[in-house]
Protein backbone atom coordinates (compact mmCIF):
# COMPACT_ATOMS: atom_id res chain seq x y z
CA UNK A 1 0.00 0.00 0.00
CA UNK A 2 1.75 3.32 -1.13
CA UNK A 3 1.68 6.71 0.53
CA UNK A 4 -1.20 9.50 0.43
CA UNK A 5 -1.32 13.11 1.57
CA UNK A 6 -3.67 15.37 2.00
CA UNK A 7 -3.78 19.16 1.09
CA UNK A 8 -6.39 21.95 1.59
CA UNK A 9 -6.26 25.23 -0.38
CA UNK A 10 -8.79 28.01 -0.41
CA UNK A 11 -9.43 29.64 -3.68
CA UNK A 12 -8.99 32.76 -4.17
CA UNK A 13 -10.35 35.96 -5.61
CA UNK A 14 -7.36 36.01 -7.62
CA UNK A 15 -7.69 32.51 -8.95
CA UNK A 16 -10.67 32.87 -10.87
CA UNK A 17 -11.58 34.30 -14.21
CA UNK A 18 -14.36 36.45 -15.29
CA UNK A 19 -16.72 33.51 -15.32
CA UNK A 20 -16.08 34.05 -11.37
CA UNK A 21 -14.68 30.57 -11.27
CA UNK A 22 -11.80 28.91 -11.03
CA UNK A 23 -9.44 29.61 -13.86
CA UNK A 24 -8.65 25.78 -14.59
CA UNK A 25 -4.60 25.99 -14.98
CA UNK A 26 -4.80 26.64 -11.39
CA UNK A 27 -6.01 23.41 -10.94
CA UNK A 28 -2.71 22.14 -12.05
CA UNK A 29 -0.99 24.59 -10.16
CA UNK A 30 -2.31 23.33 -6.72
CA UNK A 31 -1.55 19.78 -8.25
CA UNK A 32 1.50 20.88 -7.90
CA UNK A 33 1.41 22.38 -4.38
CA UNK A 34 -0.53 18.86 -3.37
CA UNK A 35 2.66 16.65 -5.25
CA UNK A 36 5.51 18.57 -2.95
CA UNK A 37 2.72 18.13 0.18
CA UNK A 38 2.96 14.46 -0.38
CA UNK A 39 6.92 14.13 -0.87
CA UNK A 40 7.18 15.92 2.62
CA UNK A 41 4.42 13.64 4.28
CA UNK A 42 7.25 11.09 3.38
CA UNK A 43 9.63 12.79 4.83
CA UNK A 44 11.21 13.97 1.30
CA UNK A 45 10.56 18.04 1.46
CA UNK A 46 11.60 20.32 -1.46
CA UNK A 47 14.52 21.52 -0.26
CA UNK A 48 16.05 18.54 0.70
CA UNK A 49 15.57 16.52 -2.14
CA UNK A 50 17.64 18.65 -4.27
CA UNK A 51 20.11 19.27 -1.94
CA UNK A 52 20.22 15.51 -1.26
CA UNK A 53 19.68 14.33 -4.96
CA UNK A 54 20.51 17.58 -7.21
CA UNK A 55 17.26 16.82 -9.13
CA UNK A 56 15.50 20.35 -10.74
CA UNK A 57 11.78 20.03 -9.88
CA UNK A 58 9.79 17.07 -11.39
CA UNK A 59 9.32 17.68 -14.96
CA UNK A 60 5.93 16.56 -15.96
CA UNK A 61 5.34 13.81 -18.88
CA UNK A 62 1.47 14.00 -18.32
CA UNK A 63 -1.41 15.60 -17.38
CA UNK A 64 -4.66 15.47 -16.85
CA UNK A 65 -7.71 16.36 -14.98
CA UNK A 66 -11.54 15.36 -15.63
CA UNK A 67 -13.52 18.61 -13.93
CA UNK A 68 -17.36 17.83 -12.39
CA UNK A 69 -18.09 20.92 -10.61
CA UNK A 70 -17.03 24.51 -10.89
CA UNK A 71 -15.45 26.25 -7.71
CA UNK A 72 -15.57 29.78 -6.74
CA UNK A 73 -13.77 32.13 -4.35
CA UNK A 74 -13.61 31.28 -1.05
CA UNK A 75 -14.20 27.76 -1.56
CA UNK A 76 -12.03 25.36 0.71
CA UNK A 77 -10.76 22.50 -1.19
CA UNK A 78 -9.39 19.24 0.09
CA UNK A 79 -6.83 17.49 -2.29
CA UNK A 80 -6.47 13.90 -1.71
CA UNK A 81 -3.44 12.78 -3.40
CA UNK A 82 -2.05 9.22 -3.66
CA UNK A 83 1.00 7.19 -5.23
CA UNK A 84 0.05 5.76 -8.83
CA UNK A 85 2.06 3.34 -10.37
CA UNK A 86 6.28 3.83 -9.75
CA UNK A 87 8.37 3.01 -12.41
CA UNK A 88 12.20 3.15 -12.26
CA UNK A 89 12.24 6.94 -13.82
CA UNK A 90 8.63 7.65 -13.53
CA UNK A 91 5.76 7.93 -10.90
CA UNK A 92 2.51 8.69 -10.97
CA UNK A 93 0.46 11.31 -8.47
CA UNK A 94 -3.62 10.67 -8.66
CA UNK A 95 -5.33 13.72 -6.92
CA UNK A 96 -9.19 13.43 -6.14
CA UNK A 97 -10.23 17.40 -5.26
CA UNK A 98 -13.76 17.62 -3.11
CA UNK A 99 -15.43 20.40 -1.27
CA UNK A 100 -17.15 19.33 1.95
CA UNK A 101 -17.03 16.20 0.44
CA UNK A 102 -18.25 16.28 -2.92
CA UNK A 103 -15.77 15.27 -5.64
CA UNK A 104 -14.84 18.31 -7.80
CA UNK A 105 -12.35 16.93 -10.29
CA UNK A 106 -9.93 14.32 -10.17
CA UNK A 107 -6.58 15.02 -11.84
CA UNK A 108 -3.86 12.62 -12.83
CA UNK A 109 0.07 13.58 -13.39
CA UNK A 110 2.91 11.20 -14.63
CA UNK A 111 6.39 13.24 -13.53
CA UNK A 112 10.34 12.01 -13.80
CA UNK A 113 12.99 12.05 -11.70
CA UNK A 114 15.52 14.75 -13.54
CA UNK A 115 18.56 16.18 -12.76
CA UNK A 116 20.56 19.10 -14.51
CA UNK A 117 22.91 18.07 -17.72
CA UNK A 118 24.92 20.79 -19.19
CA UNK A 119 25.80 18.35 -22.57
CA UNK A 120 22.17 18.29 -23.17
CA UNK A 121 20.31 20.71 -25.68
CA UNK A 122 17.72 20.74 -23.03
CA UNK A 123 19.36 20.85 -19.91
CA UNK A 124 17.89 17.46 -18.29
CA UNK A 125 18.50 14.26 -17.80
CA UNK A 126 16.33 11.50 -16.41
CA UNK A 127 17.31 9.57 -13.80
CA UNK A 128 16.25 6.26 -11.45
CA UNK A 129 14.23 7.10 -8.69
CA UNK A 130 17.19 6.93 -5.82
CA UNK A 131 16.01 3.02 -3.67
CA UNK A 132 15.77 5.48 -0.74
CA UNK A 133 13.26 7.74 -2.29
CA UNK A 134 11.09 4.37 -3.73
CA UNK A 135 11.19 3.52 0.25
CA UNK A 136 9.88 6.09 1.62
CA UNK A 137 7.12 6.84 -1.21
CA UNK A 138 6.32 3.43 -0.64
CA UNK A 139 6.68 2.67 2.86
CA UNK A 140 3.17 1.94 4.87
CA UNK A 141 3.99 3.71 8.31
CA UNK A 142 4.68 7.58 8.84
CA UNK A 143 8.18 8.56 7.90
CA UNK B 1 -13.05 19.37 -42.68
CA UNK B 2 -12.97 21.72 -39.41
CA UNK B 3 -10.91 25.12 -38.54
CA UNK B 4 -7.94 25.40 -37.16
CA UNK B 5 -5.55 28.44 -36.15
CA UNK B 6 -1.92 29.29 -35.00
CA UNK B 7 -1.11 30.64 -32.16
CA UNK B 8 2.07 32.15 -31.25
CA UNK B 9 3.70 32.88 -27.57
CA UNK B 10 7.10 34.15 -26.08
CA UNK B 11 8.15 32.18 -23.02
CA UNK B 12 8.80 35.13 -20.72
CA UNK B 13 11.13 34.69 -17.51
CA UNK B 14 8.22 34.79 -15.07
CA UNK B 15 6.52 31.73 -17.10
CA UNK B 16 9.31 29.38 -15.91
CA UNK B 17 9.90 27.96 -12.53
CA UNK B 18 13.43 27.46 -10.36
CA UNK B 19 14.47 24.66 -12.68
CA UNK B 20 14.60 27.42 -15.40
CA UNK B 21 11.87 25.47 -17.40
CA UNK B 22 8.05 26.64 -17.86
CA UNK B 23 6.19 25.48 -14.70
CA UNK B 24 3.45 23.17 -16.49
CA UNK B 25 0.41 25.07 -15.64
CA UNK B 26 1.10 27.62 -17.95
CA UNK B 27 1.09 25.57 -20.66
CA UNK B 28 -2.97 25.03 -20.08
CA UNK B 29 -3.24 28.93 -19.95
CA UNK B 30 -1.82 29.12 -23.16
CA UNK B 31 -4.25 26.65 -24.49
CA UNK B 32 -7.04 28.91 -23.26
CA UNK B 33 -5.42 31.63 -25.10
CA UNK B 34 -5.10 29.04 -27.92
CA UNK B 35 -8.52 28.49 -27.98
CA UNK B 36 -10.02 31.79 -28.20
CA UNK B 37 -8.04 32.38 -30.96
CA UNK B 38 -9.54 29.95 -32.87
CA UNK B 39 -12.70 31.15 -32.15
CA UNK B 40 -11.80 34.54 -33.00
CA UNK B 41 -10.05 33.37 -36.37
CA UNK B 42 -13.61 31.88 -36.98
CA UNK B 43 -15.00 35.37 -36.75
CA UNK B 44 -16.16 34.61 -32.90
CA UNK B 45 -13.98 37.03 -30.69
CA UNK B 46 -14.74 36.16 -27.12
CA UNK B 47 -16.33 39.48 -26.30
CA UNK B 48 -18.92 38.95 -29.47
CA UNK B 49 -19.68 35.33 -27.25
CA UNK B 50 -20.53 36.82 -24.76
CA UNK B 51 -22.78 39.76 -25.61
CA UNK B 52 -24.72 37.78 -28.15
CA UNK B 53 -25.10 34.53 -26.42
CA UNK B 54 -24.54 35.58 -22.50
CA UNK B 55 -21.98 32.36 -22.44
CA UNK B 56 -19.51 33.41 -19.20
CA UNK B 57 -16.15 31.63 -20.27
CA UNK B 58 -16.29 28.18 -21.59
CA UNK B 59 -15.93 25.75 -18.78
CA UNK B 60 -13.65 22.60 -18.71
CA UNK B 61 -14.95 18.88 -18.22
CA UNK B 62 -11.80 17.72 -19.61
CA UNK B 63 -7.91 18.80 -19.92
CA UNK B 64 -4.52 16.56 -20.76
CA UNK B 65 -1.33 17.28 -22.12
CA UNK B 66 1.99 15.29 -22.74
CA UNK B 67 4.94 16.95 -22.61
CA UNK B 68 7.59 15.93 -24.74
CA UNK B 69 10.55 18.73 -24.34
CA UNK B 70 10.86 21.45 -21.89
CA UNK B 71 10.45 25.00 -22.64
CA UNK B 72 13.01 27.73 -21.57
CA UNK B 73 12.91 31.83 -21.30
CA UNK B 74 12.51 33.67 -24.86
CA UNK B 75 11.68 30.46 -26.54
CA UNK B 76 9.56 31.54 -29.29
CA UNK B 77 6.22 28.27 -29.45
CA UNK B 78 4.17 27.91 -32.51
CA UNK B 79 0.61 26.33 -31.01
CA UNK B 80 -1.55 24.69 -34.15
CA UNK B 81 -5.04 24.64 -32.71
CA UNK B 82 -7.92 22.51 -34.54
CA UNK B 83 -11.45 21.76 -33.47
CA UNK B 84 -11.94 17.86 -32.58
CA UNK B 85 -15.12 15.76 -32.51
CA UNK B 86 -18.04 18.89 -31.59
CA UNK B 87 -20.60 17.28 -30.17
CA UNK B 88 -24.55 19.08 -29.15
CA UNK B 89 -23.22 21.03 -25.74
CA UNK B 90 -19.12 20.42 -25.87
CA UNK B 91 -16.52 20.76 -28.40
CA UNK B 92 -13.05 19.46 -28.61
CA UNK B 93 -9.81 21.52 -28.86
CA UNK B 94 -6.41 20.11 -29.86
CA UNK B 95 -3.11 22.05 -29.44
CA UNK B 96 0.32 21.29 -30.68
CA UNK B 97 3.11 22.89 -29.27
CA UNK B 98 6.06 23.33 -31.49
CA UNK B 99 9.44 25.27 -30.88
CA UNK B 100 11.06 25.32 -34.52
CA UNK B 101 9.26 23.16 -36.04
CA UNK B 102 9.82 20.45 -33.19
CA UNK B 103 7.11 19.26 -31.68
CA UNK B 104 7.20 20.55 -27.36
CA UNK B 105 3.63 18.88 -26.13
CA UNK B 106 0.42 18.01 -27.20
CA UNK B 107 -2.79 19.46 -25.64
CA UNK B 108 -6.32 18.12 -25.51
CA UNK B 109 -9.37 20.14 -24.04
CA UNK B 110 -12.79 19.37 -23.83
CA UNK B 111 -15.48 22.55 -23.41
CA UNK B 112 -18.74 22.79 -22.54
CA UNK B 113 -20.92 25.71 -23.91
CA UNK B 114 -22.80 27.18 -20.75
CA UNK B 115 -24.74 29.76 -19.22
CA UNK B 116 -25.09 31.58 -15.92
CA UNK B 117 -28.20 30.13 -14.15
CA UNK B 118 -28.76 31.49 -10.98
CA UNK B 119 -31.32 28.70 -9.98
CA UNK B 120 -28.02 26.38 -9.80
CA UNK B 121 -26.01 26.17 -6.82
CA UNK B 122 -22.81 25.80 -9.21
CA UNK B 123 -24.35 28.46 -10.99
CA UNK B 124 -23.87 27.29 -14.59
CA UNK B 125 -26.02 25.31 -17.17
CA UNK B 126 -24.72 23.28 -20.43
CA UNK B 127 -26.54 24.60 -23.51
CA UNK B 128 -26.77 23.05 -27.05
CA UNK B 129 -24.15 25.31 -29.17
CA UNK B 130 -26.63 27.57 -31.17
CA UNK B 131 -25.93 26.46 -34.85
CA UNK B 132 -24.41 29.62 -36.17
CA UNK B 133 -21.42 28.96 -34.11
CA UNK B 134 -21.45 25.59 -35.14
CA UNK B 135 -21.64 26.49 -38.90
CA UNK B 136 -18.20 28.64 -38.04
CA UNK B 137 -16.45 26.83 -36.47
CA UNK B 138 -17.12 23.98 -39.07
CA UNK B 139 -16.86 26.07 -42.26
CA UNK B 140 -14.23 25.37 -44.73
CA UNK B 141 -13.25 28.76 -45.90
CA UNK B 142 -12.21 31.45 -43.59
CA UNK B 143 -14.88 33.51 -42.14
CA UNK C 1 -7.71 52.30 16.21
CA UNK C 2 -8.11 50.30 12.96
CA UNK C 3 -8.09 46.67 12.44
CA UNK C 4 -5.97 44.10 11.75
CA UNK C 5 -5.23 40.77 10.29
CA UNK C 6 -2.90 37.98 10.06
CA UNK C 7 -2.73 35.76 6.81
CA UNK C 8 0.04 33.19 6.58
CA UNK C 9 0.78 31.72 3.42
CA UNK C 10 3.24 29.01 1.57
CA UNK C 11 5.68 29.83 -0.75
CA UNK C 12 5.55 27.57 -3.70
CA UNK C 13 7.68 25.97 -6.02
CA UNK C 14 5.58 27.70 -9.09
CA UNK C 15 5.83 30.75 -7.37
CA UNK C 16 9.34 31.05 -7.81
CA UNK C 17 11.02 31.30 -10.86
CA UNK C 18 14.36 30.79 -12.43
CA UNK C 19 16.54 32.28 -9.88
CA UNK C 20 14.88 29.86 -7.54
CA UNK C 21 13.07 32.95 -5.57
CA UNK C 22 9.73 34.13 -5.31
CA UNK C 23 8.18 36.11 -8.78
CA UNK C 24 7.77 39.52 -7.69
CA UNK C 25 4.03 39.87 -8.95
CA UNK C 26 3.09 36.65 -6.62
CA UNK C 27 3.62 39.28 -3.48
CA UNK C 28 1.01 41.30 -5.12
CA UNK C 29 -1.29 38.10 -4.88
CA UNK C 30 -1.01 37.94 -1.99
CA UNK C 31 -1.77 41.43 -0.94
CA UNK C 32 -5.14 40.65 -2.30
CA UNK C 33 -5.00 37.65 -0.54
CA UNK C 34 -4.45 39.37 2.29
CA UNK C 35 -6.80 42.38 1.74
CA UNK C 36 -9.82 39.69 1.75
CA UNK C 37 -8.60 38.30 4.79
CA UNK C 38 -8.76 41.49 6.91
CA UNK C 39 -12.09 41.90 5.53
CA UNK C 40 -13.10 38.71 6.36
CA UNK C 41 -11.82 39.16 9.84
CA UNK C 42 -13.91 41.96 10.52
CA UNK C 43 -17.19 40.08 9.77
CA UNK C 44 -17.14 41.33 5.75
CA UNK C 45 -16.17 37.76 3.94
CA UNK C 46 -16.03 38.98 0.00
CA UNK C 47 -19.10 36.55 -0.83
CA UNK C 48 -21.09 38.62 1.65
CA UNK C 49 -19.67 41.94 -0.05
CA UNK C 50 -21.00 41.35 -3.21
CA UNK C 51 -23.98 39.76 -2.55
CA UNK C 52 -24.88 42.48 0.03
CA UNK C 53 -23.78 45.71 -1.81
CA UNK C 54 -22.68 44.35 -5.35
CA UNK C 55 -19.14 45.25 -5.67
CA UNK C 56 -17.19 43.96 -7.46
CA UNK C 57 -13.98 43.36 -6.46
CA UNK C 58 -12.16 46.25 -5.01
CA UNK C 59 -10.46 47.77 -8.03
CA UNK C 60 -6.98 49.42 -7.54
CA UNK C 61 -5.82 52.61 -7.72
CA UNK C 62 -2.13 52.64 -6.29
CA UNK C 63 0.11 49.65 -5.71
CA UNK C 64 3.77 49.60 -4.28
CA UNK C 65 6.32 47.24 -2.70
CA UNK C 66 9.58 47.29 -0.90
CA UNK C 67 11.62 44.54 -1.32
CA UNK C 68 14.28 43.77 1.65
CA UNK C 69 15.13 39.73 1.78
CA UNK C 70 14.00 37.77 -1.41
CA UNK C 71 11.63 34.31 -0.43
CA UNK C 72 12.12 30.84 -1.55
CA UNK C 73 10.35 27.34 -1.64
CA UNK C 74 8.92 26.56 1.08
CA UNK C 75 9.18 29.45 2.97
CA UNK C 76 6.46 30.08 5.44
CA UNK C 77 5.66 33.82 5.27
CA UNK C 78 3.38 35.77 7.66
CA UNK C 79 1.55 39.05 6.04
CA UNK C 80 0.81 41.65 8.90
CA UNK C 81 -2.50 43.27 7.47
CA UNK C 82 -3.53 46.54 8.74
CA UNK C 83 -6.04 49.72 7.72
CA UNK C 84 -4.31 52.59 6.88
CA UNK C 85 -6.18 55.99 6.01
CA UNK C 86 -10.01 55.34 5.01
CA UNK C 87 -11.84 58.05 2.85
CA UNK C 88 -14.94 58.52 1.23
CA UNK C 89 -14.62 55.96 -1.47
CA UNK C 90 -11.23 54.27 -1.03
CA UNK C 91 -9.23 52.75 2.03
CA UNK C 92 -5.31 52.04 2.14
CA UNK C 93 -4.47 48.89 3.30
CA UNK C 94 -0.93 48.28 4.15
CA UNK C 95 1.00 44.62 4.27
CA UNK C 96 4.43 43.98 6.23
CA UNK C 97 5.56 40.42 4.87
CA UNK C 98 8.35 38.25 7.57
CA UNK C 99 9.60 35.20 7.90
CA UNK C 100 10.52 34.29 11.45
CA UNK C 101 10.58 37.49 12.54
CA UNK C 102 12.50 38.91 10.25
CA UNK C 103 11.18 41.50 7.48
CA UNK C 104 10.95 40.71 3.87
CA UNK C 105 8.55 43.77 2.27
CA UNK C 106 5.72 46.05 3.16
CA UNK C 107 3.73 47.03 0.37
CA UNK C 108 1.06 49.50 0.51
CA UNK C 109 -2.54 49.44 -1.71
CA UNK C 110 -5.23 52.04 -2.11
CA UNK C 111 -8.52 50.47 -3.49
CA UNK C 112 -12.03 52.02 -4.20
CA UNK C 113 -14.92 51.28 -3.60
CA UNK C 114 -16.79 49.80 -6.82
CA UNK C 115 -19.61 49.34 -8.48
CA UNK C 116 -20.41 47.86 -12.16
CA UNK C 117 -22.02 50.25 -14.06
CA UNK C 118 -23.02 49.20 -17.57
CA UNK C 119 -23.41 52.76 -18.47
CA UNK C 120 -19.77 53.42 -18.22
CA UNK C 121 -16.79 53.11 -20.74
CA UNK C 122 -14.90 50.90 -18.03
CA UNK C 123 -18.01 49.44 -16.37
CA UNK C 124 -17.05 50.11 -13.19
CA UNK C 125 -18.39 53.63 -11.31
CA UNK C 126 -16.60 54.52 -7.75
CA UNK C 127 -19.20 55.08 -4.93
CA UNK C 128 -18.84 55.99 -1.02
CA UNK C 129 -17.64 52.85 1.36
CA UNK C 130 -21.19 51.98 3.45
CA UNK C 131 -20.93 53.43 6.86
CA UNK C 132 -21.49 49.81 8.07
CA UNK C 133 -18.46 48.87 6.16
CA UNK C 134 -16.60 51.52 7.70
CA UNK C 135 -18.36 50.60 11.50
CA UNK C 136 -16.96 47.21 10.93
CA UNK C 137 -13.21 47.92 9.46
CA UNK C 138 -12.88 50.64 12.22
CA UNK C 139 -14.12 48.75 15.23
CA UNK C 140 -11.85 48.32 17.61
CA UNK C 141 -13.41 45.36 19.14
CA UNK C 142 -13.43 41.73 17.14
CA UNK C 143 -16.35 41.36 15.46
CA UNK D 1 18.94 60.29 -23.56
CA UNK D 2 18.77 56.80 -22.43
CA UNK D 3 17.10 54.06 -24.42
CA UNK D 4 13.17 53.12 -24.27
CA UNK D 5 11.38 49.75 -25.94
CA UNK D 6 7.44 49.56 -26.75
CA UNK D 7 5.81 46.29 -26.09
CA UNK D 8 2.70 45.55 -27.02
CA UNK D 9 0.49 42.51 -25.17
CA UNK D 10 -3.21 40.95 -25.53
CA UNK D 11 -5.18 40.91 -22.43
CA UNK D 12 -6.50 37.25 -22.25
CA UNK D 13 -9.31 36.04 -20.32
CA UNK D 14 -7.30 34.10 -17.58
CA UNK D 15 -5.27 37.08 -16.76
CA UNK D 16 -8.97 38.96 -15.47
CA UNK D 17 -10.57 38.16 -12.72
CA UNK D 18 -14.37 37.72 -11.38
CA UNK D 19 -15.03 42.17 -11.93
CA UNK D 20 -13.71 41.27 -15.32
CA UNK D 21 -11.15 43.66 -15.51
CA UNK D 22 -7.45 42.57 -15.49
CA UNK D 23 -6.22 40.85 -12.20
CA UNK D 24 -4.13 43.85 -11.19
CA UNK D 25 -0.70 41.31 -10.40
CA UNK D 26 -0.95 41.26 -13.71
CA UNK D 27 0.31 44.45 -14.62
CA UNK D 28 3.42 43.81 -12.41
CA UNK D 29 4.20 40.50 -14.86
CA UNK D 30 4.09 42.59 -17.78
CA UNK D 31 6.39 45.26 -16.43
CA UNK D 32 8.25 42.34 -16.07
CA UNK D 33 8.30 41.36 -19.54
CA UNK D 34 8.79 44.92 -20.76
CA UNK D 35 11.87 45.31 -18.77
CA UNK D 36 13.33 41.99 -20.27
CA UNK D 37 12.12 43.76 -23.53
CA UNK D 38 13.86 46.90 -22.86
CA UNK D 39 16.99 45.12 -22.28
CA UNK D 40 16.42 42.21 -25.42
CA UNK D 41 16.37 46.39 -27.71
CA UNK D 42 19.33 47.65 -26.19
CA UNK D 43 21.29 43.97 -27.26
CA UNK D 44 21.37 42.37 -23.86
CA UNK D 45 18.52 39.86 -24.39
CA UNK D 46 18.05 37.68 -20.71
CA UNK D 47 20.22 34.65 -21.77
CA UNK D 48 22.91 36.23 -23.15
CA UNK D 49 23.08 38.76 -19.84
CA UNK D 50 22.77 34.85 -17.91
CA UNK D 51 26.13 33.42 -19.64
CA UNK D 52 28.00 36.33 -19.53
CA UNK D 53 27.36 37.62 -16.36
CA UNK D 54 26.25 34.91 -14.48
CA UNK D 55 23.08 37.09 -13.57
CA UNK D 56 20.04 35.83 -11.56
CA UNK D 57 16.91 37.07 -12.96
CA UNK D 58 17.15 41.23 -11.98
CA UNK D 59 15.52 41.51 -8.78
CA UNK D 60 13.02 44.08 -7.07
CA UNK D 61 13.92 46.66 -4.40
CA UNK D 62 10.84 48.41 -5.52
CA UNK D 63 7.39 48.21 -7.62
CA UNK D 64 4.54 50.58 -7.97
CA UNK D 65 1.73 51.28 -10.23
CA UNK D 66 -0.94 54.03 -10.07
CA UNK D 67 -4.03 52.50 -11.60
CA UNK D 68 -6.33 55.24 -13.81
CA UNK D 69 -8.65 52.96 -16.57
CA UNK D 70 -9.32 48.61 -15.67
CA UNK D 71 -8.66 46.90 -18.39
CA UNK D 72 -10.73 43.64 -19.95
CA UNK D 73 -10.35 40.42 -22.51
CA UNK D 74 -9.13 41.70 -25.72
CA UNK D 75 -7.55 44.58 -24.99
CA UNK D 76 -4.40 45.36 -26.92
CA UNK D 77 -2.16 47.11 -24.58
CA UNK D 78 1.11 49.17 -25.37
CA UNK D 79 3.63 48.86 -23.22
CA UNK D 80 6.00 52.14 -23.67
CA UNK D 81 9.48 51.35 -21.21
CA UNK D 82 12.01 53.95 -20.62
CA UNK D 83 15.27 53.44 -18.34
CA UNK D 84 15.48 55.99 -15.29
CA UNK D 85 18.56 57.02 -13.06
CA UNK D 86 21.05 54.33 -13.51
CA UNK D 87 23.28 53.88 -10.26
CA UNK D 88 26.13 51.56 -9.58
CA UNK D 89 24.15 48.77 -8.82
CA UNK D 90 20.41 49.16 -9.73
CA UNK D 91 18.51 51.01 -12.01
CA UNK D 92 14.95 51.73 -12.35
CA UNK D 93 12.70 51.56 -15.41
CA UNK D 94 9.59 53.31 -15.99
CA UNK D 95 6.45 51.43 -17.91
CA UNK D 96 3.45 53.75 -19.62
CA UNK D 97 0.69 51.33 -20.46
CA UNK D 98 -1.74 52.69 -22.65
CA UNK D 99 -4.77 51.44 -24.83
CA UNK D 100 -5.72 53.84 -28.80
CA UNK D 101 -3.48 55.79 -26.83
CA UNK D 102 -5.18 57.02 -23.83
CA UNK D 103 -2.97 56.13 -20.39
CA UNK D 104 -3.90 53.22 -18.47
CA UNK D 105 -1.68 53.07 -16.11
CA UNK D 106 2.02 53.99 -14.87
CA UNK D 107 4.39 51.66 -13.29
CA UNK D 108 8.11 52.03 -12.04
CA UNK D 109 10.25 49.24 -10.67
CA UNK D 110 14.05 49.45 -9.05
CA UNK D 111 16.19 46.32 -9.87
CA UNK D 112 19.35 45.31 -8.69
CA UNK D 113 21.57 43.70 -10.73
CA UNK D 114 22.46 40.00 -8.37
CA UNK D 115 24.45 36.95 -8.76
CA UNK D 116 24.48 33.97 -7.20
CA UNK D 117 26.45 33.66 -3.66
CA UNK D 118 26.37 30.77 -2.18
CA UNK D 119 27.99 31.74 1.08
CA UNK D 120 24.75 34.44 1.70
CA UNK D 121 21.48 33.59 3.54
CA UNK D 122 19.59 34.49 0.75
CA UNK D 123 21.82 33.11 -2.20
CA UNK D 124 21.97 36.46 -4.05
CA UNK D 125 25.18 39.33 -3.58
CA UNK D 126 24.19 42.94 -5.43
CA UNK D 127 27.23 43.47 -7.57
CA UNK D 128 27.96 46.78 -10.11
CA UNK D 129 26.27 47.02 -13.27
CA UNK D 130 29.18 46.07 -15.69
CA UNK D 131 30.83 48.88 -17.65
CA UNK D 132 29.51 47.67 -21.44
CA UNK D 133 25.61 47.31 -19.92
CA UNK D 134 25.46 50.48 -19.08
CA UNK D 135 27.24 51.89 -22.17
CA UNK D 136 24.25 49.43 -23.98
CA UNK D 137 21.79 51.19 -21.68
CA UNK D 138 22.72 54.22 -22.54
CA UNK D 139 24.11 54.57 -25.85
CA UNK D 140 21.36 57.20 -27.98
CA UNK D 141 21.49 54.49 -30.96
CA UNK D 142 19.99 51.50 -31.82
CA UNK D 143 22.33 48.62 -30.89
Amino acid sequence: MSRSATTTIRVEWGDCDPAGIVYYPRFFHWCDVATWNLFAVCGLPLIELQKRYGIVGFPLLEASATFRVPSRPQDLIVIATSLGPLRRKTLELRHAFSRDGAALLEAREVRVWAHHDATRPNGLRAAAIPPEVVARLTASAPA
